[in-house]
């Protein structure tokens, strides 16, 4: 079907704030002003205790898979044809802000819901998902909803996955009652989210059509060098590990601008020993993380990385070791998703930008087995993952009426 | 009295090491290869009981004072006279080499077993010191048996300071039996000591004379910008305190080098916030240490630094704030003295060199009141403070000997 006949069809604003709001009380602490629901605890089970209420109310078939997915499917009238599906996660961070996957859940809630008041019926059927542990802040590996739903990593292995005190992924879904037998397949994913960067913030633009997931390598390493008294060693017989990697950190800047195209280098741990006031550091330890969008920049990026990691140690002769943390090639996004979603803003009378998504989420583990595509709206300032988090209610408004007809268009 | 009659008399090599020796098995650890005698902890004690027990066998009138010094006096026949004090001390830092401190006490005890063996008298008193406390690494401030000494900090300060326990010094001193009530006027004061850096042995040279103490200033600090996912936030619209600070550890070793002269800048300690792979750091501090002995260098360093500190936080638009944590001025021994120990070496066939100590001694605080200077032998690579301090037997044996000469040219 399309929105030929409702062109003006509007989901209710006021509507989508007042379901996140809700879902933001759930393990809200007054004390940080944030909340912390993360995944399998019993503030997880409450929020997701809270969406299957809510999806019951609006009728849908509500299923579990064996890694605690929730998929809510609302019938269409050809069931041959396989559901479109939107949605995000409501597992948190630590003390974390409303909107953070929450939107993509609840705007899609929120659809479905403009759908059933308008008694709008669907050929395909339409299915709302929340994927377990997007943010992998208790158990690892993150994203483990969407690598089970996608079989990009086996069942055992998530299951097996312990927290810091010991406890399985698989005894805590038992535990909460979430581990389930059923599944939902998808035919489209489209997943609604704010953009946990400045960029539209900056722009003042509304909607960031997003085209693809940066490329992302991670690097620990750590320089070798002397420890020395820092008074009588005079400077031309030091060997200054922390020196060795403030150089790498500004030097994986200059490489990153260097490389342009939207690269990002960054250091985000760096570690001396002996760590004292008075001690040249004979040892320091550091983590670089670099991401960009164009496969060949990606490869180029990755490789000049690694030469500076060995040139900064050698030009002071520390000797110096270093390990591939983790590694993810870009995501390139279905490109008549990207100009639907384009269309549908443009429609609506909405300036959208095409942009890079610099986080990962679940929609880059369906991009490869379905068409997918993912919705930006703006935060302010770009934080996220804090207290802070925010959205302002039009733009949360705005983007949830380019998923409902992005929606129309496919459904 | 001079040495005009005895040119030929040695110290014994053999019995010097053994002594040092069998002091550096006083809280030996055979798991780490270090000893630790911790000021005022029982295994302090133990060394202290040797060191009265080796000066009574040498007939010495053994002296405590009120902050735990230990003295032992080899009378002369002109009782007017103030005694010639030659000392260092004997507590450590944790797992610490056989040689830091230990060597200024039993040269100084291996001079008067040399003396006494040639029943050579003096008409001066001869002083032998141990001051309580130098290293600081239980109690702070260090130094602390020689800033009592010289009236540099009252008696109840020092006694009342505590350990991370609780404990005080003034209860530890009581509980081991060396809270003293007399004392020992010095009027001229040498100590002999490792290098603890490495310009002799580099050079290949076996006697440093020490001309003075570089001035210290040392500030602790912190920059505050913005914590950011490190995917999405573009680097234009980054403040990186991690990268800040990174730029500030390579300006002050830029700018040690341009003020030159012997001028040290050390990065020890740095410490992003939130310190996780993926998050722009949002704050970092740091420490810096700065020295340099001539006195208005050290003033321009000093300047140079602040200017450094404001000057890397506001090129990135960072905030900033910093205190001075430390800060001594430079200490220039008494140029007789020098000349003394420069002669004395050359008449033995030893060359020495002029230097500057970077490190710390009581030797600083005893500079104002009495003529004093330092007597330097090689450290292995400069290596101190762990178990790896190492000064070959035959460097240990000129340096005493210079120590022996000297002593004969005051008393």
């Amino acid at each position: 079907m399309n929105d030929k006949g409702m062109p003006d069809l509007r989901i209710n604003g006021e509507r989508l704030i007042s379901s996140i709001r809700e879902m933001g009380a759930v393990g809200f602490d007054p004390e940080t002003g944030g909340r912390t629901r993360l995944a399998l605890t019993d503030a997880d089970k409450k929020g997701r205790d809270l969406l299957c209420w809510r999806m019951h109310e609006e009728g849908l078939d509500v299923k579990i898979d064996p890694i605690g997915n929730i998929f809510g499917v609302r019938e269409g009238t050809d069931s041959s044809k396989l559901p479109l599906m939107v949605g995000s996660h409501i597992d948190t961070v630590r003390d974390a802000g409303m909107f953070d996957g929450v939107y993509g859940v609840l705007g899609g809630l929120e659809v479905i819901r403009t759908l059933n008041e308008n008694k709008i019926g669907t050929r395909r059927p339409l299915a709302l998902a929340a994927f377990t542990n997007e943010e992998g802040a208790r158990f690892q590996p993150d994203m483990m909803g969407s690598l089970y739903y996608t079989g990009t990593v086996g069942l055992e292995e998530l299951l097996s996955a312990k927290d810091e005190s010991g406890l399985t992924v698989g005894d805590e879904l038992d535990r909460i009652g979430y581990k389930g037998s059923e599944t939902v397949r998808a035919g489209h994913y489209i997943e609604l989210h704010i953009e946990q960067g400045p960029r539209l913030h900056a722009e003042d633009l509304p909607i960031g059509v997003v085209e693809g997931i940066q490329g992302l390598a991670w690097w620990t390493g750590e320089y070798c060098g002397e420890s020395n008294h820092a008074g009588s060693t005079p400077m031309d017989m030091r060997k200054d590990a922390l020196l060795g990697v403030a150089e790498l950190a500004t030097e994986a800047e200059k490489l990153a601008l260097r490389i342009g195209n939207g690269s990002v280098a960054t250091m985000g741990k760096i570690s001396p020993k002996p760590d004292i006031i008075n001690i040249v550091p004979g040892k320091c330890s550091f983590t670089l993380d670099f991401r960009q969008f164009e496969r060949g920049l990606f490869e180029e990026g990755k490789r000049e990385v690694e030469k500076l990691i060995a040139a900064c140690a050698e030009k002071r002769g520390l000797k110096y070791n270093f390990r591939k943390a983790a590694e993810a090639p870009p995501v390139v996004f279905d490109c008549e998703m990207i100009r639907l979603a384009e269309r549908t803003a443009a429609k609506l009378g909405l300036v959208s930008k095409r942009m890079v998504s610099g986080a990962s989420h679940d929609a880059q583990f369906l991009s490869p087995f379905c068409p997918t595509v993912m919705i930006f709206v703006p935060s302010r300032g770009g934080r996220s993952h804090c207290p802070e988090e925010w959205t302002e209610a039009k733009d949360l408004e705005n983007g949830c009426n380019v998923l409902l007809h992005s929606v129309l268009e496919l459904v």
